[in-house]
């Protein structure tokens, strides 16, 4: 199917991040069925803390279309998106995001569809979550390790 | 006083908006009593939906502090912050936020206090307020009046 297509362009990103020590979270923006812009989560890579995976892609896709915002577009991620990246989208006025894995901690992907921000976007959550979910808990549990090894 | 201080320096930002017929809001990051980064909204300059004052401002500090956040940093605004400045700023874990004019349609600062997102910060409203408000009504009524005459 076209959204499983489209996120696993996303989770190829995503596994560009585990390179530079990055949280592997990947984004692709798509139009007309298209991808138009890719991204992975950088803020290591850039020690930057906005460098988000979907900020990127958002930023390439505009500058790509040379348009201001993106209505026509679609925004696949391969994990829920955080407070920023919601207002990002909204303010992009994305027609419809696609994320994996879901954020148990910090759920915001409903503020998409809430209409109390000046937009409102439709918002499916769960494809490929597995694979998604699988990425990020590997991380984490290396992460968690190697911190017991140094602490040892 | 201090506060009024930093704003002012703000609103000078914001004034530097309207030469590119952008909507007038200025920010800076001020670190240790001194302002680190200055910026103005330019959404029409850069044709880019994302680069708000607040985001530019934050990216600026980062860059010049070589830090991935910015805990030891307070954010001067002009306008109350979108619901995109907001997640920007807790994920910067910046310390204060001081913003002058309130946003009545889309209010987003008090999430910045509720500590639903990994982190919570403090945030004053109503600084020099009334400064910040009018260059805003000012700008929309200059909009407003050249659409009525286009239109007639």
């Amino acid at each position: 199917m076209q959204k499983e297509y489209f996120m696993k362009k996303a989770i190829q990103q995503a596994k560009l991040s585990l390179k530079t020590g990055d949280v592997p979270v990947g984004a692709v923006v798509v139009k007309d069925n298209k991808i138009i812009a890719y991204a992975c989560n950088k803020k290591e890579k850039k020690q930057n803390c906005l460098a988000h995976a979907e900020i990127i892609a958002i930023n390439k896709a505009i500058k790509k279309l040379k348009t201001k915002i993106l209505p026509d577009c679609e925004l696949y991620v391969t994990f829920e998106p955080c407070l920023m990246c919601v207002g990002a989208i909204l303010s992009a006025k994305i027609k419809k995001v696609y994320f994996g894995a879901y954020d148990l901690r910090f759920s915001c992907a409903n503020l998409l569809k809430e209409n109390n921000f000046n937009f409102s976007t439709d918002v499916e959550g769960g494809i490929l979550k597995e694979e998604c979910g699988e990425m990020l808990t590997e991380f984490f549990k290396k992460i968690r390790k190697a911190e017991k090894l140094n602490a040892n």
